[in-house]
C-alpha cells in the first residue's frame, strides 16, 4: 500500500452521533460500544499520522430549518430534520471532542446529503493533492459510509473500509451491510490489519 | 402521484442477467424466479406506458477488454471483467427480448459503473424533460439498484424502489437491502401498489 | 418567468474582490466601477427579496495554504494562490459588506474551484427546494460566472446572465464573453430588464 | 511531461461539423481551413500513438426527435435541435473519416450536452486508467471544449489545449476564448509544441 496517495476519510464524527448529550446518540450507541468504535477510529488516526497519511473529517451540516433538505424530506434526511440535528453552529454539529483532531487535518464542509462527495469539494481536494486511495470510517455504516464507497468506487478510487471504525443503528444492519455490500465495491479490514497494512512500508 | 413529472428507470434488463445463457444468469436466477421478476417488470412497463410515464432502459456496457475498469480492477466489476460479461456489441449486452422495450423508450449510453447517474446522461434527460420523480426497478438490487437509488437521492430526486422488481445474488442480499437501505432513501413499494398509485389519478 | 422556481445566485461577492483593500480588488476594479456593478447588484438583490425569489451567496474558500489546490496549482488558481486570497476565516474571505445580505439568504459553502456547482451543495439545494431557474451574477464573468452558466445549463436548469451585475479583469474579456458565449447558454439581460421581467407577474 | 498518464481527447470531430455536407459545418469551415485543423489533429494523434498516449474521441449524440434536451431548448443546443445535427445513427453523427481513428482507441459514449465529461463515462474511464492529464481538441473552441476544459480543471486534471487543433464558429471568437480564458484553466500551446515535448522524453 502506497501511503503517499492515501487518506484516511472520516464520516460524521459529530456530538449528534457520539456524545452521550447527541440527538441521535441512541441510534448509533450500540454499535459504538459494541466494536469499540471511539478508540479504533483513534488508533486508526495515529497510525495514519504516523504513515504520513493525511486525515480528513467529513461533518454533516445544515443551514437553519434545514433548507437544504427543502419542505417536504423523505428517508432518512427527513430523521435528521425532525430531529433538528446537525444545525451548523451548534454544539451537536460540532466534531466530537474524544476523537482526535488536529490542526493540519482537513475539514471538508458543505456535507448536507448522503455521500460524502456529494454537494462537498471531497473529490477535488483529494485529486489536487494526488490521493487515488481513500480509507473510510465513521456514520452511518449503511447509509453514508456506504454510498461515500460506492462513489468513490465508481470515481476510480481504491477503497478500504474499515469495519470496526463504522458504526449505524443497530447490529443486524452493521452486519449485513459489511457482508454483503462492502465487498463489492472496497476491500474491508479491520483497524488493526490496515494499521499493520501502512506500516510495513 | 403526479405521473408528468416520474419516469420509470429499469437497470440492467439485459441477457448477460435474465437470459438463461446469460453469463451472469446463475447469480440471480434464484431471486429472479423467486419473486417474478419479469412479469412485474412487463406489468410496470403496461402500467406507466398506460399512465403516460415514460420508460427508460440503463443496461451497463463495456469496451473490448473492458477497458473503463482498467487494469486493476476489484470487487464487483472485477467479477464482470472476469465473466467478460455485457460487452457492448454482443449478444449479452443486448436488452432481454422478453421485457417490453418499444421504440419511444429511452436506452440510457455509456453506464460502466456502479450508479446509473454515474458516468451516463441520465441526469440531464430527466431534468430536461422535466422529471423529478424516479420509480427504480432491475439489477442488481444491492448494487447498481441500491447506488442508483442513493444517487438519486442525493439529486433532489423523489425515488420509489419496486421491490419485486429487482433482483440480487441471493435472497439475503436481496431482503437485507430491502429492508434496512431501501427505506431511508426511497418509498419502497411492491408493482401492485406502484400500478395502483399510478392509475387512481 | 415563474418566480416560485427561480434563484438569484451570486458568486464571490467578497472583500478580496470588491473592497478597495481586497487583494484581488485591482484585478476588478476598473470594470466593477465602469459598470455600476455594486449598484446593479443590490437593485437585482432588492427585486428577488420583492418578488419572493431567494437570494444565493457563493463565496470562494480556502485553508489554510490553499491546501485544496495542491503544490502545484496552476492558471487562476496559481494566482488565486499567490496572492493568498480567500481564505478562510480572514477578513478577505468575507462577504462584502455593501452588498445587502440578510439572514433568510443561503450562503452555500465549499466552493474552493471554479464553477459555484463543482465542490458545493448548490444543485442539492437548488433542487431540494424545487429551482429550476437560475439567475446568475458576480466574479468573474469570464470564469467561475461562465463555468457556472455552463454547468447550470449541462445540469438542465434554464439560466439567466445578468450582464451588468457580472465583473471580470479588463473590458476586453468582459465583453467577449458576454458577447460570444453567454447567448450560448443562458439568457443574458441587464438588472433593468431582469427586474421588469419578474415584476411583470 | 509523462506521457504514462496523459490522454488525448478529441471532441465532435464528426461530420456534421467536418464534412463539407455536415449539417454544421458552415459554422466552423472558416476556422477549420484557416488553422489547417485536420492536420494538425490527424499530426497529434500521430504523435500520440508514438508516444504511447491512448486517444479518445468524444462524439456529440441524441436520440430522434433530439429527446435529451427536451422540448424547450434554448441556446446551442437549440442549434443543434433546429438543425437535427448529430441524431444518433446518422451519418451525421459518424466520426469524420479523414481523421485517423483506430481500433485501439477509445470512443466515450453519451455525450449529449456541453462539456465531454458531462453525461459521460469520460472521468470513471481516464481514472481507472490512471490518466490524471488531458490534452484536449476539437470543436466547438469557445464552446464544448471550453467547458470541457474547466470541467477537467475543476476535476483536478492538469489540462494542455491545442490552439490550432480547435476550431470554432468565426475568428474573433476562436481568438478571444484562447487569449483570454484558455491560460486560466490550462496550457494552451499548438500541435507542434505538443509534439516537441511528448517526444522529448
Amino acid at each position: 500500500m502506497s501511503n503517499s496517495r492515501t487518506a484516511l476519510v472520516l464520516i460524521e464524527t459529530q456530538n449528534d452521533f457520539l456524545s452521550p448529550e447527541g440527538k441521535l446518540n441512541s441510534l448509533v450507541k450500540d454499535v459504538v460500544d459494541g466494536n469499540n468504535f471511539k478508540q479504533n477510529v483513534n488508533e486508526a488516526i495515529a497510525a495514519a499520522r504516523q504513515a504520513g497519511i493525511p486525515v480528513y473529517f467529513v461533518p454533516i451540516q445544515f443551514s437553519k430549518n434545514h433548507v437544504e433538505v427543502g419542505n417536504s424530506p423523505y428517508g432518512i434526511l427527513k430523521v435528521v430534520k425532525d430531529h433538528n440535528a446537525f444545525e451548523k453552529g451548534t454544539w451537536g454539529a460540532q466534531l466530537y471532542d474524544e476523537i482526535d483532531v488536529q490542526e493540519e487535518d482537513i475539514i471538508v464542509e458543505g456535507k448536507s446529503s448522503i455521500s460524502a462527495f456529494s454537494g462537498t469539494d471531497l473529490d477535488h481536494i483529494l485529486r489536487s493533492n494526488g490521493v487515488d486511495k481513500v480509507i473510510l470510517g465513521g456514520f452511518l455504516s449503511h447509509v453514508c459510509v456506504n454510498a461515500t464507497m460506492t462513489d468513490a468506487y465508481d470515481k476510480g478510487y481504491k477503497v478500504v473500509t474499515l469495519t470496526d471504525a463504522v458504526a449505524t443503528a443497530g447490529e443486524d444492519a452493521q452486519k449485513q451491510v459489511i457482508d454483503h455490500i462492502y465487498p463489492m465495491f472496497s476491500t474491508p479490514m479491520d483497524v488493526k490489519t490496515f494499521i499493520g497494512s501502512i506500516t510495513q512500508n
